[in-house]
């Protein structure tokens, strides 16, 4: 195969705070595929949260191709694993072409879902929710959850798991069309905007007999109203902290309320998405199965074109998005 | 028998802040046991740090005698399980005399120990360490372990099980003198006065590779600082808070540094000495044999008469104590 012109995105400057578009720097990459190469055409790459600590601790690396989930469609290969015009998922986002030897590809079989469904809630977003909530949280039917950034990609479908678990839900997030989304499309019991509105004040009136599971992916006053508000041998997954990841060190904004930890027997632990790979073909089956039943609903917000993968990037920080934040850099034809 | 009258402590008035001694009252209760009462005259009585938060939140009772562990001797009993002369462990403390059915006793079975090593390394506190550290705190031979209010009397028995476990041991606590016990007596590897250092710098300085596990007494800055330095798959058994005790709402300092449970999965973990209850059997085998060789000390702060308990529980709050702080009630005879 001829020589490819790969347009890809590197960070050039660490961002203090919320990053900005000129700390990234678009480049061209000039790809010569061999023989032996597998020539991987992405279709769609994720910006997810967890993205902006790596930003700053070094695990992104300056002046080299940033890394992050993708979808991408195989338009060369000599691969009877992953033929020409198979669809694969890999960590090489952030630019438009990838060569690979298959051991970083795996290998999508679509059944009646859009293949972006993959890059989020068939994918690790979803995987993020159902362990973190399940395994993580040990959630049992008719609890009382809470549930940060409930309309984002991960919380939206938290949210979602616990209707279907028989739960009463309370969500946050960060405007009033997102609250109307909560309500009305997901179902969820009590939703508020937490920025016009007191946390821990919505939290007694829509869980007023207090929290057994709180998903947090907030953190700081998220966290500070809901741990004083949860029950006996209430349980906290640590999913993420966003209201962190801009500050030096990730740090949040105090939490004060830690001491119910021990009169309430509580729980608070962190994981991580791999924790629950070998869960995969039941989370598969459960996720379609919910999705055929209408009982699990999604949003995407699509930005067009790899330029514009670190305004996604940024957007997601500040939270413009509803629902899975993707970046679409090819049609698939 | 006769009428016995019985001094006793009650609460008059809920403390803001550090309690003061006049917001007790010493009373004097007249007592008529009758043929089927047990009379226990007691000789010691306990103060915990737990004893603040019920000060505030309504668990203690005003104008009502307060509640807590104490040893006491039968002078009159026709019960067979517990005789005249025989020593019994019980929560009616703060007051000289005790009337019962039995029904709240525990009997108390001395082996070699001093009958004081009941109400602290062999009774609940001993027993809160054990567990705290073993159970919830999961601890593996030769890990890292950071104990704040070491030179107390959960702490220091959590530090000596560390040591024998052959743990790496930081120890944080309020005075130089006892930075020196923890060193010299308890074989501590590094020591710290937290009033006079950072608390950030000595777990470096004492643990440079992190922290394994964390044993909370303390709260506030010290898991500011210790939570920012856990390891991979790190626990923090979160026994007590004393640093927020005295704050309205029991509020600590607040905590900005828990985003570092997700990146190294930590688990953060409330827990109550009752739910060792039934590894006491086993407890006591271990904490004697340990005594025996020499691996178990501890140190002792009695204050004397009932009329001192309230000061007794202040200077607790204030740290005054090395070991654990007793108040006996009279002599054994």
């Amino acid at each position: 195969m001829s020589e490819i012109v790969s347009r890809e995105i590197q960070l050039t400057t660490r961002p203090n705070g919320l990053p900005e578009t000129s700390d990234f720097t678009l480049i061209e990459n000039t790809l010569n595929p061999t023989a032996s190469d597998i020539v991987v055409k992405n279709l769609y790459m994720s910006v997810d949260p967890a993205m902006r600590p790596a930003l700053s601790n070094g695990q992104t690396k300056l002046d080299e191709t940033m890394q992050g989930g993708a979808i991408g469609k195989v338009i060369a290969s000599a691969s009877t694993e992953f033929p020409e015009g198979s669809y694969v998922i890999h960590r090489a986002g952030f630019r438009e072409y990838y060569l690979s030897d298959g051991s970083d590809l795996n290998l999508i079989t679509l059944e009646d879902e859009s293949i972006t469904t993959h890059l989020h809630i068939l994918g690790g977003t979803g995987l993020t929710a159902y362990g973190g909530l399940l395994v993580t949280g040990q959630l049992a039917e008719g609890e009382n959850v809470f549930v940060s950034a409930a309309a984002g990609a991960v919380g939206s479908v938290v949210c979602q798991i616990a209707k279907i678990k028989g739960c009463r839900v309370a969500a946050s997030c960060g405007s009033d069309e997102k609250v109307a989304y909560l309500k009305n499309e997901l179902g969820v019991d009590h939703a508020f905007n937490y920025k016009t509105s007191s946390i821990s004040r919505e939290l007694h009136a829509g869980l007023p007999d207090g929290i057994d599971v709180y998903f947090e992916n907030v953190g700081g006053a998220h966290l500070d109203a809901a741990c004083g508000q949860m029950r006996p041998l209430g349980r906290i997954p640590v999913c993420g902290m966003i209201s962190a990841y801009n500050n030096k060190g990730a740090r949040s904004e105090g939490v004060t309320t830690l001491s119910n930890l021990i009169y309430n027997r509580v729980t608070m632990k962190g994981f991580v998405v791999y924790e629950f790979n070998h869960m995969r073909e039941q989370f598969l089956t459960d996720m379609r199965s919910w999705m055929k039943q209408g009982k699990m609903k999604y949003e995407e917000t699509i930005m067009d074109g790899i330029e514009n993968a670190p305004a996604a990037l940024i957007g997601l920080l500040q939270g413009q998005n509803t629902g899975k934040m993707l970046v679409k850099l090819a049609d698939d034809d």
